[in-house]
């Protein structure tokens, strides 16, 4: 399995501090050390950083943290290897141009089938479940609508398509196309939304703290998504299997619930289980 | 305007000894300071750095320079705009997946006018002559061929299709998708191949020198491409207008001569003036 994050704000916002949390799961604190990815969406573009290291370690992950890049729209995985190799091209996220926008796509779980790519309007490059199960969702979402559709044509689609995959195994994902963001949970992520007011938080894996008054204006609006919560002082809201939420510019603006996941909690079964 | 490199190899190669003089024309050696990208292939994977300010000075250029990393098919570019706003999704080189394998693309030229690809099946997610012109090149190339074709039937396909863009402009071009390089020149493109016996070499922009002794192995066979040619000591060959290059394994396979650019070397005509 691996881990995932998500941010989507109302304001360019540096996402190091829960980097860098996030990357000591790669070796130091959990074990998903089979390379990394971290995309950073800028107006339309994208900067792209992977590596095929442990993220704990790799000076590219280095590169990243003092660099302090500003973003509306993150996405970053770090791996632990289930299918395809531990390279480049199985790094996620995955990036594919849909109606002229970058998207981006991170995958936490194991999918065991999936469709037939070979005449696919978007094919695979690597060999993971992850990325076939990306091209599926894209080459769906643009044989269904030759033009950009509404955000809620989008959303009731993307629902659709992932019940689809979802019959296979487990499928927690996370999907921007620098707008908004969606995350979709059978096992394992949470989220929350920092406001005013603002307070202090202290990271659950090296005890690192942040006084966000020090960085954050009155109005901004701030949301991280990640497989396991990474503060200790902040209330996490644990999605549910099934659950769906679409994030926009740092606020929830949509939801289907789902049925609660400990019920399923043993961090192996998927969507299918909970139907 | 803006200049391109690219290297295409038989061995693993570290591009920083040509990186580090032609980051220098991005503000110190010449003006090309509206952004940079670099895309390095692992396997059928790639690693890109870009960034939005001048290659000379970007602390994401030094994050190259440090990382060493060795590549078959590497392709850079420093820009000048002259089409499309100085930002990110404006940078190259622009990537696409076509047939299950990454294609990159890097331009200097301008391009007047270009087809309508609202419809098409690849789109310009920036606003540049450049990434409408390699949007165009892949959407064709999908149409004509559902699977990959034969090398042969590729590169007669490129030529076809470049030639119907460089009617309005100016078109020089690095294009690879991992396995090869095309190179395609209407006024400046030059390029050498390093092979055994080695021997020094001493870049133009900064006098730095190099001993490939000390780094290649027998059987090495390196090339690089660039729109002038970066040492003061080595023989560069000059593209002629309208010429085509098929460079595979660091060695030309395939070659199509144009006419001298020396008849039309005012840096503005395009590949029209020379049928």
């Amino acid at each position: 399995m691996c881990q995932l994050l998500g941010m989507n704000c109302n304001t360019p916002t540096d996402i190091v501090f829960s980097f860098e949390g996030f990357r000591r799961r790669a070796g130091l604190t959990d074990c998903h050390c089979d390379g990394f990815g971290i995309a950073f969406f800028e107006g339309k573009g994208i900067r792209v950083f992977r590596d095929n290291q442990a993220a704990h370690s790799s000076p590219i992950a280095d590169c990243v943290k003092q660099y302090h890049i500003k973003s509306l729209n993150v996405i970053a995985h770090i791996r632990k290897a289930t299918q395809g190799e531990v390279n480049i091209e199985n790094t996620h996220p995955f990036i594919r141009e849909l109606w002229g926008q970058n998207w981006v796509f991170a995958h936490n779980g194991n999918l065991t089938v999936y469709p037939d790519l070979t005449h696919s309007l978007y094919q695979p490059i690597g060999s993971t479940d992850s990325e076939a199960a990306f091209c599926y969702m894209m080459s769906e979402l643009k044989t269904r609508f030759a033009q950009k559709p509404s955000e809620d044509e989008l959303f009731t689609s993307m629902q659709d398509i992932t019940h689809s995959l979802c019959q296979t195994g487990t499928f927690n994902f996370i999907l921007s196309n620098g707008e908004w963001m969606i995350a979709h949970c059978t096992t394992h992520l949470h989220y929350l939304t920092r406001k005013a007011p603002f307070g202090k938080a202290q990271r659950i894996d090296d005890d690192g703290v942040i006084d966000f008054n020090d960085y954050a204006k009155e109005g901004d609006r701030v949301t991280i998504i990640t497989t396991f919560p990474l503060t200790k002082d902040e209330i996490w809201t644990k999605m549910e299997c099934g659950g769906f939420v679409f994030f926009k510019e740092g606020e929830k603006i949509a939801e289907i619930i789902g049925v609660p996941t400990q019920a399923i909690d043993d961090g192996t079964l998927g969507y299918q289980k909970c139907a």
